[in-house]
């Protein structure tokens, strides 16, 4: 068992039995992720829910068992969990978007992992089988990120898919484990001109190979080498990944008139960009998404299925569990960091 | 207890128990339906599900028991019935599109009263909270049919709302159960003009009371008459609660360019709109929507909230109920026939 | 003719004669604008086009000539002008968004009244007839000012109202002369309750009479005010026509989960609005958008003539043109003022 | 010269000189089209304008004499001609979509080669320079039929857009003129899987060429053929390049539910597909549309500077433009024909 304040550490801990309407998994991969370290850099007294608690909001499993009144899934399915669980019945859940559940702190509902039991065990948990999506041959491991690091930039990527017809640009700033995915996404989903930032040259042609168009190192020229290749129009829609101060005045820069900027990045929690009437062209549209919805995870699955998606992994057993988290912490991983129990 | 084939009749059954995620609700009232003549007229064979079965599929009650493991819902609540029961699973279900779920008939789901026990009855059993929506202190017997003749005028109207704004023109054909709500929710939702169609004087007096600025006999004359409101334009969207081949006929002759029909009533089962490059106007778009969405039947109620619709309806007891539906299917009711227990 | 800088003034100049493809008016009524004062209050070298400049980018007129090549209108038709003059040909303006013209600039294309000669004269010449909406019957004084003061708010509600279902709640933040065109919008143009905001009692009293449901005083107490509204869920949309530092914070202090704050007012040049993941709600989506389209003021027309619109007018003389512009500085108007020739 | 009615023939006519507003070119490309041959077949006395005229709809040039008044585009320019020409004024036109223009019958305004003089000569006059586009470096010969064959499916595409998710098919029924364009497009705007059917084993392997990942014969077991691909979920769009009664009733056997069909081929003029409750999936949308608008034109070249479309074309010279609509009416022609004066 992994548990969160200073450095997580394994734990055993029985079996755990599924209730009405749960489903219990065996888990197959589980997904670490930078949100984690987050988790685990808060004081004590910050959490909302009690602790220890199992790590891991990116989970993949195959049910092992159902709890009572459960008859949707079948016992053997191949699944991944979708992450951001809410009461399954608000305005919000009722399309999916249990992202945004507006009942989910009143009734104490938390993601697995971030409140709840999370996927960094031999055995999870899954309140209800809506949150399982079957994934049929496609490999767990190579799978499981799309919870998270897929849904999270198709979700920011789909509400500006409108904008990004022919000769469109989109932006791309980070391309680590959410905007390398996010790269692959926007070259099949749209016909648009993709332009990564990074801070390397490593990290360009990594971008590059994914598929985007142009590479641009992230530094202070960074508007200035963007707008050369979009002209005066500018882009149609900017992804920040990184979500510093510094990445949002790049992405606030280059956009042009009528275009999107979605922070997605958590930044330094300071961080925020500046609209108004005189701060960038005509009506652009700024947001900071969240995750994303249950439907959006079943296009997502769909997309791997096609065979469009590559997620760059680094397979660790459960007794490095904290390797995969201490490595992850000093930026030594390309890709995602997986846990095969 | 009233059961399909012939004439529907009572009969005493016992109080069912929930089982895990299930919900008991003491029925407050029940609305009678076209549709369920429809179910009543098909022979013995033709029934996906077995005999008899309790009708009803829209259902109001309050929270008597809940099954092992609810807890997103609490006793006492009243609340109306999200009819459509779908997997809760699959692409359309994840986004509240339950009436199109792709694994019901797999899986041998139905809606309550349309294969599962439904609610004419004095308890009836709903198999997950997520369909359930409290309606607080709404009167659940003016409130019941929102959730079949509110919710599926609802979904038909919200697809065209793009089409509808000022100086754009509604027509609504047919004035009765569901098209007088429509006509309501036009005429909030929009600032179309609304065109209501009917074959009395007396229902297009009623269209005009709720709602509809203008009421055209539906007869032969009916689309010139129309076209001289409507001008060359035409309709922006058209509205069939009727369905039959003469209805149809008129929806495509007073829809003008880009405009909507929306093939809403199930008419004689044989009739069709002909879509084709000589048709009609360009890029009428044609369809025939089915009930509504989890979300929108929420929105409704938020609607019926605000006071702005207001569903005729006659109340008849349990006992009563074989006479609402006589009175049904002879077209003796003014608006909708709400059984009360 | 009235001209920027220091006070305007009336002068004589010849009826302008109309060249090829262009049209020439006879005005029947010309708006004057806050942002004429920020025009007059620009230092001289600040323009980018010579003076002296006839002000005016509200106008009405009747057509007295067609210059050569001109087909399209005829000789005696009443119209308004649509301000927001572009090349007609760009990406933008072939969509009939010319206010986001991106040729404008290179093509030294201006608003007329901004930096084009305007509509404070007896004659105005129209670049093309694509500028022109005809108004039929409908007073060209009391309907001039849509062309600005409706176009400006219904562009930005439009791009909000998928969001305003029943159940919603949309803040205007200023009841002034955008603001009490938007509340008599979003009361026609949706279900959503209504909730404006301005600083004095007199105010609060003129926004209910013309729509708003619910009158908050904009003070440091207005962000709790209006969250007793609308309860933790916030508005779905907000509008805000001052744009100063205090009402952009209440603005993001009341907008709820995945709602749209637009930032229409013109403020006071330094104000912004701050995004970003630990910034506000969800997803919630902030721009600053800029007049409106072409097709949109047809529309706006269309609701005019609906007669669901009334905007506050005082009629001046062109002799009494600068007293219009003096009282409009000392905010001493009451609606919007209007100069008939 | 060319004209209709029989043969077409080849005239000596002047030079023609720009009028106020208007833009002679110079002739670079003319692409011939099924519709010049339907135009050919009509009886003289169905035309409602003067013959002999011009044929050519699908026109390319360089900017050789501006008509007085026109200063938004420079002699020299090479572009191609936006077809569908309306009167630029009304509501749709205001949207750039002249192809629905509401007063171009009135107005008595024809698109050139289709009652206007068109494209098949040396010089061509075009009404207004916001019916040109300019391509740049792109050869005209290879991008002209861009303005019909391409603009047409993109406009049909367009609209399907939303649809067309990961995991969503499309199908493309005719792999010809349009189709393959077609094709094209779905596959770099979308990440739909790709079906195409056609009649002869030889254009299903162009269509696969071309971007179709699986390819059917259009015969009786068409509908079971696609079936097996899709499995019971059906087509989320079908675009039905045809328009004859049997390659409707597939497209209509092969959709899905909240699926799209297009009907863009003209067909014989009488086929239909039949729209109501009981004949096809749920809420499957139905239209028929015509050409595209003048934004999507601008986009679609923007396509083509991206170098993702590869229209096949064979090249005559004026003097054989009869032996190009011979062929064409022979359908001996692979891809487009364009003569080049």
């Amino acid at each position: 068992m992994v548990t969160p304040q200073a450095e997580p550490e394994l734990r055993e801990i029985d079996k755990p039995t599924p209730g009405p309407g749960q489903v219990l998994l065996k888990v197959t991969a589980a997904g670490a992720c930078h949100s984690d370290d987050f988790v685990m850099s808060m004081p004590a007294d910050a959490f909302p829910y009690p602790l220890p608690m199992t790590l891991g909001h990116e989970g993949a499993g195959v049910v092992e068992e159902l709890g009572p009144g459960v008859d949707t899934i079948d016992v053997g399915t191949s699944v991944v969990v979708y992450g951001p669980w809410g009461c399954g019945v608000c305005w919000f859940c009722s399309q999916g978007l249990e992202n945004y559940c507006s009942r989910a702190q009143d009734l104490g509902i938390f993601p697995p992992g971030l409140g709840t039991a999370g996927a960094m065990a031999e055995y999870m948990i899954v309140d209800d089988p809506r949150h399982l999506v079957p994934i049929g041959d496609l490999d767990p491991v190579e799978t499981v990120s799309l919870t998270d690091a897929g849904l999270t930039p198709y979700h920011a990527i789909k509400a500006s898919l409108p904008k990004l017809h022919g000769g469109a640009t989109a932006v791309v700033i980070g391309a680590g484990g959410l905007g390398h995915v996010a790269i692959q996404m926007l070259a099949h989903l749209t016909s648009a001109r993709i332009i990564a930032l990074d801070v390397t040259e490593e990290k360009l042609a990594f971008a590059k190979e994914v598929g985007a168009h142009e590479a641009v190192l992230s530094n202070d020229d960074a508007v200035a080498n963007v707008r050369k290749i979009t002209g005066t129009g500018g882009a149609a829609a900017v992804f920040d990944f990184v979500g510093y101060q510094p990445t949002i005045d790049i992405a606030m820069g280059v956009v042009g008139t009528l275009g999107d900027v979605s922070i997605v990045g958590l930044g330094d929690g300071k961080a925020a960009a500046r609209v108004g009437y005189w701060a960038q062209p005509h009506e652009v549209s700024v947001r900071a998404p969240y995750w994303g919805s249950r439907s959006e995870l079943i296009e997502v699955l769909d997309l791997a299925r096609d065979g469009v998606l590559d997620v760059a992994v680094e397979r660790f057993s459960l007794d490095d569990g904290t390797e995969a988290y201490r490595r992850l912490a000093a930026n030594e991983l390309r890709g995602r960091a997986v846990v095969v129990p």
